[in-house]
C-alpha cells in the first residue's frame, strides 16, 4: 500500500472521515445527499476488477458497513453504488443515500447540478457524527 | 431462489444471454454502450446490501468474469459499475464499457438521453457473441 496519494479532485471535493482496513472513507462536501466514498488506499489502480481478492473482500465489507450506514439514515430510500471514474481515475466508490424528490430523483447524482457546500461548522459536525457512527 | 420473477422494465429493455451461479447475465438493447446487466435470482431484493455474505460473494465473482469481458472488448477505456434502482426497484447491477467521447461521456449513462436499439438480427447476433465468451 506504499504510493497511495490522494488524487487532487478527491481531496477538494471531499473530506477525510476515517480509515477503514483497505480504504480512505471520506465524506462528499455536497449536502443535497448522505453521501461516502471509499477510496482504497492502493496506488495506481483505477479498476475495482484490478483489485486482488483479499482487497476485493475488504473493500466489499466496507461497503456493506457504510452502506448500511447511510441506509439507516433518517428518509433514506434507496441506496446508490457507484465505481464509474470517467473524471477522476483513481479508483473511488460511492454510497449515496437517496429519497423521492431529492436533488437529482431519480437520475443519478453524478453529473447532477451543482454541489451544495456545508458551512465549515456543519462540515465539522458532520464528519464527527460520521466519525462516531463508523467507530 | 424460488419466486424470482424479472422485474417488467428490466425484461423490455434487455435480452437474456445466460444464467450464471447467481444472476441473470443480460445484454442492455442500447448500442451506444457495451453493457451488461446482473440480475440476482432472488426474490423480493432490491438492494445489494440484502444479499447474504454467499449471494454477494458470488455477485462479485460474476462482475469480475463479466467485467473483464467488457473490460476486453474493442475501444473501451474504462468500466462503470452501478447498483443504482431508483426506478427499477429490483436489484440489478449494470457493467458498463465506456470511452472518451462516447453518447455519455463523461457522465454516467443512466438518464443519457435515449437507448439506441439494435436491429432484431444485430441483437440475436449480439447476444450469441456474448454467450460465447461467457462460456
Amino acid at each position: 500500500m506504499t504510493g497511495f496519494q490522494l488524487d487532487a479532485r478527491l481531496a477538494a471535493d471531499s473530506v477525510f472521515i476515517a480509515d477503514g482496513p483497505l480504504s480512505q472513507v471520506r465524506l462528499m462536501d455536497d449536502t443535497r445527499f448522505p453521501w461516502l466514498v471509499l477510496v482504497p488506499r492502493v496506488a495506481a489502480v483505477s479498476e475495482w476488477l484490478e483489485l486482488d481478492g483479499g482487497q476485493q473482500r475488504l473493500l466489499l465489507a466496507e461497503i456493506n458497513q457504510a452502506g448500511n450506514l447511510i441506509r439507516a439514515q433518517q428518509g433514506v430510500q434507496k441506496l446508490n453504488i457507484g465505481a464509474l471514474g470517467n473524471i477522476v481515475r483513481q479508483l473511488h466508490v460511492h454510497l449515496v443515500g437517496r429519497h423521492e424528490g431529492d436533488a437529482a430523483w431519480p437520475g443519478p447524482v453524478w453529473g447532477s447540478g451543482a454541489a451544495i457546500r456545508h458551512t465549515p461548522e456543519a462540515l465539522a459536525d458532520d464528519v464527527a457524527r460520521w466519525q462516531q457512527r463508523l467507530r
